[in-house]
C-alpha cells in the first residue's frame, strides 16, 4: 500500500516518521516550497521516501493520501482546484483528513471526493506533538466503515486508540468535544491557580493535593504543572485553541447548542492574543487570571 | 489516644468505623438525637465505642476532637456556646474540622481556641464517601505543624495523601481550589456530551475515546459514564455543591479574585436547583443542558 501524506507540521513530520518505520513507502508534500523535499532527505534512512510538488502529483501515485494540515481553507486548497488531490487521484483512493476542521465542510468534500469515486475518512486526532512522536494519538473516524478497515494498519503506524463515530464529519464532531473540554479545563486549573495563589498556598503542595481527587485532569497534571514552573512555551497554541474553538461554535450555533463554558474561554483567550500571545501554549491564561486578579 | 468525632453523616460514619478499625477509642455526639446512640451500638463490634449527649460532654473525654458536620454555622455550633467543643475541652486538646467550611471563620475559630489553650486544624477532605469508606481520602491541612504531626495517625486511619498547607485556614482555602475546579469540570463535560449528541454521536463511543487523551478528566471518567447511564443518584448533592461555591465566592470576593467560571458554574446550578434538582448528583447539570439545546 503507497502512501502520500501532505503537510510536514509539527504533527505532520512525527507522523510520516512513524509510517515509514511500520515499512509504508510514502510519498510527501507540502505547501511550502522545498520543506517536502527536506524531510525526504532527512528520513530517507527510515524507509522509502520521496517527496513531489503538487497535491496532484502525490496522489497520482498514492492508494491512500493522508492531510495533516491547519485548517478548513487549508484542507479545501489541497483537496480542489487543478493540482489538488481530486485531480490526480486514482478511482478508489482512500483520503484520510487528520487535520481538525469543520465537520460541515467534512462532508461536503467526502460527498465531492464520492462524485470523484474517492473515499473520504474524517480522522482527528488527540494526543499532540507527544501522541504524534510517540504513536499514541487517539483518532476519531467519521466515514465509510469498510474504507477505515482497508486503513486501520495505516493508523495503527500513528495510533493508539481508534474510535468509528459514523458518517463523514462525525470523527469531526468528535474532536470538537475533546476541544470543548480541554478548553473549559484549562479555565478550571487557572481558576484553582489564581485562587489559591490569591490565598497563599504553595502551588506545588496545592498540585499534588488536587492530583489526588475528584479534581484531576490532563489539564491539571500536564498545563498546571507547566503554569506552576512558569513554563509557556507552546505544546499547543492559544491561536490552535482559538481556531478550534471557533469550529466549535460555529457548528454549535448551526446545531442550536448553548455553549457558555466554550464561549467564555474563548473571550479570555482573544484577551491574551490581544496582548500579543497568541503563540504562547495555552496554558499562559493563567497569566491572564493573574492580572485580572491584580497579581 | 482517646478520640471524639461530632457528625455522623454520609461522610462522617464510614470515617468513625475506620477510626475504630485502626484501634482508636471513640466518643461520638450528633446533634440529631439517638443518632450518635444508633451509631455507637451498631458499631460496637468494631472496637470501644460510646456515645453522648453534647460536645462539652464529648471533648471533656477526649485528647482530639473530630468534627464533620456541614457548614460553617453546624461548626460554629458545635465549637461555641455553654454545651460547645470550648465549654468542656480539657487544655492542648486537638480539634480537627474536617468539614468543608469558611478559611476566614476557621481563621477565627482557631484565635478562639488558642485563647482557650486549644489547638485547632483545619482538614477538610477529598474523595467523596467512597473515599471515606474505603480510607483513601486526600486530607488539606493548616494549622500547627506540631499538632499536625501528633495527629497524623489518626488522620492516616481515614485518608492516603495528607497535605499541610500552612496556617489556620490554608486546608480550607485548598479545598475551594479543588471545589473550582470540581464544578468547572463537571461543566466541561455537561458541554462535551451535550454537543456530541445534537451532532448525533454514540456517547459511549465519544467517552471511550475522550478518556484516552487531552480532554480526560475525574469528571468525564466518574461523572460523564453516570451521565451516559441516565444515573442521577446524588454520590455528591447539587445543593452542597452550590454551598461550597457559595464558600468559594464569597472568599474570592474578600480577595478581590475574578472567577467567571465557577460563577457560571454557581448560576448554572442555581437554575438545577430551581427545577426541584437540588438533592440530585450534579452530573444532573447535563439535563439542564439537554434542556436548554432543546433535546
Amino acid at each position: 500500500m503507497h502512501l502520500g501524506l501532505i503537510g510536514l507540521g509539527i504533527m505532520g513530520a512525527p507522523m510520516a516518521r512513524n509510517l515509514l518505520k511500520a515499512g509504508f513507502p510514502l510519498t510527501v508534500a507540502t505547501r511550502t516550497p522545498g520543506k517536502a523535499a527536506r524531510f525526504a532527505s532527512e528520513a530517507s534512512s527510515l524507509g522509502s521516501v520521496e517527496a513531489v510538488e503538487t497535491p496532484s502529483e502525490l496522489a497520482s501515485a498514492c492508494d491512500v493520501v493522508i492531510t495533516m494540515v491547519t485548517d478548513s481553507p487549508d484542507v479545501v486548497q489541497v483537496a480542489r482546484g487543478p493540482s489538488g488531490i481530486f485531480a490526480g487521484a486514482r478511482p478508489k483512493t482512500v483520503i484520510i483528513d487528520m487535520s481538525t476542521i469543520s465537520p460541515q465542510i467534512t462532508r461536503d468534500l467526502a460527498e465531492e471526493a464520492a462524485s470523484h469515486g474517492l473515499q473520504w475518512l474524517d480522522a482527528p486526532v488527540s494526543g499532540g506533538q507527544k501522541g504524534a512522536i510517540e504513536g499514541t494519538l487517539t483518532i476519531m473516524v467519521g466515514g465509510d466503515a469498510g474504507a477505515l478497515d482497508r486503513c486501520r494498519p495505516v493508523l495503527a503506524a500513528m495510533g493508539k486508540r481508534i474510535s468509528h463515530f459514523g458518517p463523514p464529519g462525525s470523527g469531526q464532531s468528535a474532536k470538537l468535544c475533546n476541544q470543548i473540554m480541554t478548553a473549559i479545563n484549562l479555565l478550571s486549573v487557572c481558576e484553582a491557580m489564581v485562587f489559591g495563589k490569591k490565598a497563599g498556598l504553595d502551588l506545588g503542595t496545592l498540585h499534588e493535593a488536587l492530583t489526588g481527587g475528584a479534581a484531576n485532569s490532563w489539564a491539571l497534571e500536564v498545563l498546571g504543572k507547566k503554569m506552576i514552573e512558569r513554563d509557556f512555551a507552546p505544546a499547543f497554541m492559544v491561536r490552535l485553541q482559538q481556531k478550534d474553538l471557533r469550529l466549535v461554535l460555529d457548528a454549535a450555533s448551526a446545531n442550536r447548542t448553548p455553549l457558555p463554558g466554550a464561549a467564555m474561554v474563548h473571550q479570555l483567550l482573544a484577551a491574551l492574543e490581544a496582548e500579543g500571545h497568541g503563540d504562547d501554549g495555552t496554558q499562559a491564561l493563567v497569566r491572564l487570571f493573574e492580572r485580572l486578579a491584580g497579581l
